[in-house]
């Protein structure tokens, strides 16, 4: 069964390194399990959508919830699809902070987004926007 | 939950330096509150769409009927939304006036516009044909 | 109350002149009232589509069942409509006669065009054929 | 082709010898004719549905606009049907006066309606629920 | 146009004459004005669910954020209809706290309601729930 | 934001003191937090629906993940939702071996259930069904 | 291919005899292919609906514009079908004169029926109807 | 009534003459009774398309059940069209066996055509295909 | 993944001891693999639906496609489901022969049943039909 | 009946001229019984789409389930269809692993594929677009 999951959790002590390292063992990680998707960061918070086997998926987001570097992950997003949207990206990249403000306001209530506000369709919305205009880096 | 919401309102004295100054005052209000949106103004009448968190679009509302400058303020249209439609303009500004005569019956019943007889879909519909035609300015 | 209207009538001795008495009176009256639409004719009849508020609309079509330019009026469409389709034309004008044929022949089901076979719905789409081919005269 | 129309008419001098006339000669001329509906009147105002073959409903329309009964008719509805909702009654009859008020406000904006803010989809539905209430007399 | 609308405010001092009083009021002006419609009040809010014409409608939204007895009123749900839902209530009367509390959580996330998490739509869907088993009182 | 959640888990040592107390935790939780449900078990596995509000039932599902009478627990659906299905339960109680097995087998590939082959809208068509036929116990 | 076709045509001398031997040869023939239908008469025309194998039917209509019994015969429906609606009837009978005029009258502009005012769905939806109500005689 | 019919039958003796002949007869009745349409030939058999008034439809299928240069013929399609599909021919010329082969499979079992095995629906996609790639010839 | 498939065979040699013995080996290898269905018998062949696991259903098929009692079989109908329509029949039974025989001309083109003129959905729904009246025996 | 089907298989011992062989015997075959389709190898599994009549395909995979180059073969995907989507390919050939692996990890849980995983009309889908960017050789 291929699924598609999308959480937000606040970021603790997101500096450049740490973000780094999460997508580099993310990366890793991915390739192992077929698992694609997005990695997103700023405003104190990550943003993530995977898609692949609903199991991989989930052990996932179980780790995640026992991570450190992630603290109150929500989910906001889960269902099942029958093809791929972020094929392209073993885990993209996105600075929120870099886009234009507009792009991100445009499917949220307030800036800086709010993990609590942040609508499940919405942000999936503004993922696919992202990739649909080449905003995603580092496939 | 994001929401957006159209007004129509007679304008007391609407003079040119009028209209300037609600444009500022609400483009610093709406920055600071997230709020995109439009105001247009012509035939003696406001035209006012707003978007953005529902409490925050609620209290623009009512001091709206509260201030001087408009008169029978009237609720048009009012809807929950995913993604926003006027992300581009904090509070963008439209002489009805300066629009082809066209552009506006195509909307509407008479010309001039008259409050009682705006139809919420369609004055939105207008908006939108507004936006997607570059005739919103002052971004 | 927007709505659009068809009606189908026999014309009686419509040669030029009265055809451009008619366009006149009509535009004239057209403008006043924030009415828009096309009249056509050829075939021995005149077809006429209005589109404005609904109580000058109606009015239009009971000053044309006493006219003795119409006969046999009879109302071929009529909806409440958010929109219309014909903003740019007061009185559009036709001669349905000049159109290629099959362009009338594609709606029909004989030519010259019968007043009780037309079909309200495919008149009202080879208007709005006719609209986007830029086949409608005198704005 | 078979049509239905509605329209609306205000009511000049409508004591019940003028209904009662209105009836008969109406009943007959659709019997005639193949014609079937409902008369209702009440709070100063006609309100009357036809179906049948589209000319005969045409020229019912265009007598009514003759006829010093009625003043400022106004065409509130017009469709083509496959199948009549009122082949029971020729000339079917509604006192709107004898209604349990709520029947009529749950279809209008105030009570006594009023000609101008009558929406024809709303008086159809008022009267396909009087015919499932067997709330029309007099077949 | 017709309109139904809801809103949900704080209640300020909500005893039982307070609300005795607001009702009286409510169902006079609302005969006069052709208004229906419900107030449900409990969990320090009140909770008001009206429709009928447009303005009559905005007037008695403009004169709530004005009325001391109500606080941070919010606009939940605004849309034009056809029929409305609660044509037998002037102004119908509902004590949320009554209510099987089941009957109330179906559509919230939490007891007691909160004005903030309130969802237009599941209000509207709740109200119609308690239409369809008689849990309104006093038409 | 009312959200509804599906998980499967395999239950480590489930003997009857062990889900009596998952039912009492869970009830009592529940209930402070507005949050209502079904917990169903056996063949080896827990199966559990939660709604409510989204950060209550994220936390649930986080705590289930660190639970060790929990392994390998695994979403298999979650939806923003606008009116609850399960809002008379608390936590009811379903014994997945005293239904009639045509009853589970009718939305499962084989019997027993196996986590890996159970389908999250399936799963939630067999948990209504229940509802629906009252095989729900313990409010 | 299972198909279901309607034809209408001008009955030439429909004595009682007459109609009782076609009903007769239609049974029969029916029998041995699989068809089954209905037959009316009266107003001076048949009306005649077959389903069956695609080919079989378009044998008896092609017989039909060969039989001195039929005149001007006319094809108002014919469908791809996937189950039959008329399973129980070989050939059924209907006088059309000893129905109830409205239940005829529902589906047809006038009465008498005119084979050229015939609308094919209206039939098709009048023999459903008669299906029905068990208006379909002799099997 | 406008309609929409389609039709095969096999080819008695379809040399070029006969063929030819059968184009210039029916191009010179279909411009009189204001029918368009398409003929093609080939594998043993005719496939033809005709549009115009009910009754002209009619009678020209009840001409070919009597022509000895067509034998079994078929109907395939039948239904009410407000808009025709080949309006631009007369009576259109396709050679089947000159178009390219995947052309006709796409919308056949096996080639050559049979008959039999034709399905209404798809031949009317592929004439519709041939229109829009201009490869019907003599308009 | 759950699926429904249904195939025809030919029956070679269906005396009441071949057909009770195939009930049997079926019953007793679909309990084991949690499959549902249906076997039907009659008119010279065997029409059988099975529900569960894809790849346990798969794997009937290919034995009846060499076991010498099936002939010339083919599939009809293959589709993924969230939920089974006979869950109920581990293999249960139906003598087409002594079904009315409307209840099978229903769905088919003529009786007897032929294997190249079955068409897929038909029989499905045929299989529900007799689901629903009780006319499957056997659980 | 036209169909399309889609089915996988292990591919036992899938040298290059084992395919080639498989590729010549297919289109010889394909091209007698009016069959087109696909052959897709790689990750040691077949993968065939079939289109054409019910029987001939039917045909075809009863062979290949005793064809010993294939082991495992299962059912995927089958559908009676009106077009096909594949008649420029007798039998087309892909080499699922010359492609960029996103293109098939779009349709996947996991690469390289895996039987068991498959899903019917993912796979259609991704066969679908691979027919869309030319990347099916050899017609």
């Amino acid at each position: 069964m291929l699924v598609q999951m999308i959480f937000a959790s606040v970021a603790v002590e997101p500096d450049d390194a740490a973000v780094a390292k999460i997508l580099t063992q993310g990366r890793s990680h991915n390739a192992r399990q077929g698992i694609t998707g997005v990695l997103c960061h700023g405003h104190g918070i990550y943003l993530q959508l995977m898609e692949g086997n609903r199991s991989a998926v989930n052990q996932i987001y179980a780790k995640v919830l026992q991570d450190p570097r992630h603290r109150d992950a929500e989910l906001l997003y889960f269902a099942e699809i029958q093809e791929r949207g972020f094929a392209n990206w073993t885990l993209g990249h996105v600075r929120l902070e870099k886009l234009n403000a507009s792009a991100v306001l445009k499917y949220a209530e307030r800036l800086p987004l709010q993990l609590d506000a942040l609508n499940g369709a919405a942000v999936r919305a503004m993922l696919l926007d992202l990739a649909a205009t080449a905003a995603i880096a580092h496939k």
